[in-house]
């Protein structure tokens, strides 16, 4: 990515995030996102530098299936944040449709027009085609870069229905999943382990015929929130309606979350959140150091590529394989 | 699951399988599932037994969004495939929503009403809320349970878009997606990526008013599709419209999935793909046995703890904490 590019160091980096220079922020996420060994060391260190500079900001998650509006959404929404409250909004977008091109950053670019011209924008489509579609450990990463370079508004955009809600519950303090008007058949799909997680159901395209079925789905959600007890953090899900196109329903968007971040900075419930949300990043820190530390040992990575060739060549199946493996890693590191 | 019930041993779990019983083979599963030592290494020595048992069946992956009909599908096609050519039919499904409640078991049966009345299927939702939504390497190995049985015809079903495709798609002979008449939002994120890795793409509800529309939306699909450069495996992606509730196009799409079966096996692309997929499945086994060792290290597995709990108070933060790991592993395993 920053070939021909003068390599960064430490204070470079540090220097440049926290006085809000975007293209070192970019490098900054693709350093972390690197595989090669200098490069995890140098962006841990400077992810251990920025971390006192981070947390300053509300992080949002907008979910919802293809074709819900997302990116226009973002777009107008972000645009007004910028415009209204002179914010600094940072979307980092997933497209998990884009796992083997690279065409997306682009497309990212122009999905989001409005938002991509201003100065107090920064946008970050997904990673490469390494990470598969949805939001992940460096997602959260990216996000504590952002914070550092001093945005106070994080956007992150996921696409599907389960597994990336899960994932970035994990990660933000405010989760909205647009809903298109008429989407109806969707609703099965939203059964209670996603409605659990999600504080907003916005419904978008709430526009020109739309509205008033817009207001009746409203209504029905309503009714199926109220279905469910009332959480620790004293939220209860809500239901909006909302146009991009019309920009409508933007400004009532702001002050649900407003008002969310007011009642459970109040009950310390918000703090409560990221505290159990840090124990989650941990876990994939330490699953990841592991698995560092055991595969940069060179008897194991050579048994593993005599293992995948045995295997093309039919001479073992993949379960004898895998066991194998476990001898290996008595044989080098003792019963321990 | 199987409290009160005797424990199996491996016989037992051979036996059963290998005659058909549908009891056994769901046990079977949920013992692959377990997170107890000795569960899986029953479970393992299981699969090893078995293995040379497997691969007699064609594995195919029914993806879309919700609400595209995959469960109405499903229920049709495999009856289909039962009451014509007296098949067996195995279906896992996926129910990602279903996260953090076990209300999906019988949602599943009830989706698919037909065919879980049929001696000759089986139906296995999804596992349990630790797995996050989607397919993953459970899945691959209920699916050679299934194939031990005797199962023929393996249905594979999937929700979302980008990751739960990617990972269907590393553990099926064919991938197919439903797709509804009118959802054109959703082309827009049919990108490059997934229609690399679809060979159907299915118009789902040609029905009543939606045929004509059904029609054009298939033809501009093959529009798409000549784009694309010819893939190795000789295979051409299609597009065919469907109603299940017409039962129409049901017929259709198993010519399809025979003619593919026919074209890649003449040309040992069938094969060349399994095997490919036998080494994702491989890498996943080694993740897990390196996991497994290290984590049962009961030094590490304190310092872990110890670490949660200064998070938690603030005494540290995760990004220290995690080279804390690194440190306890030097000191456990030595300087290797």
């Amino acid at each position: 990515m920053h070939s021909g590019k003068q390599n960064f160091d430490l204070n470079q980096y540090i220097k440049g995030i926290l006085s809000g220079d975007r293209a070192t922020l970019s490098r900054a996420i693709t350093l972390r996102e690197s595989t090669l060994s200098e490069h995890k060391l140098l962006s841990e260190k400077l992810l251990k530098s920025l971390i006192k500079h981070t947390g300053n900001s509300i992080r949002i998650g907008v979910t919802g299936i293809p074709g819900a509006g997302k990116s226009t959404f973002i777009d107008v929404f972000g645009s007004y944040l910028i415009e209204k409250f002179n914010k600094k909004v940072a979307v980092l977008a997933v497209d998990p449709s884009s796992n083997e091109n690279q065409g997306s950053i682009l497309g990212d670019k122009t999905r989001m027009e409005r938002l991509s011209r201003q100065k107090s924008a920064f946008i970050r489509p997904s990673p490469n085609k390494t990470i598969l579609g949805g939001v992940n450990q460096y997602t959260r990463e990216s996000m504590l870069f952002c914070e550092a370079a001093g945005y106070d508004i994080i956007l992150i955009e996921t696409v599907g229905v389960g597994q990336s809600e899960a994932k970035v519950h994990d990660m933000v303090d405010f989760l909205m999943m647009l809903q298109i008007v008429g989407g109806g058949d969707d609703l099965q799909a939203i059964k209670k382990g996603i409605y659990e997680k999600i504080d907003l159901i916005l419904i978008h395209k709430a526009d020109q015929n739309n509205k008033i079925e817009a207001e009746i789905e409203k209504v029905n959600f309503f009714k199926n929130f109220a279905l469910f007890p009332k959480r620790d953090s004293g939220w209860h899900p809500r239901a909006q309606t909302c146009s991009s196109i019309e920009k409508t329903g933007i400004s009532e968007v702001w002050n649900t979350i407003a008002e969310f971040e007011k009642i459970t900075r109040e009950n310390d419930s918000f703090f409560k959140n990221r505290k159990s949300q840090n124990s989650v990043w941990f876990h994939h820190l330490v699953a990841n150091k592991i698995q560092d530390f055991i595969t940069n040992q060179s008897d194991l990575k050579i048994e593993i590529k005599n293992l995948q060739k045995r295997i093309q060549n039919d001479e073992i199946n993949s379960i004898e394989a895998s066991e194998r493996i476990t001898e290996t890693l008595k044989k080098i590191f003792g019963q321990v």
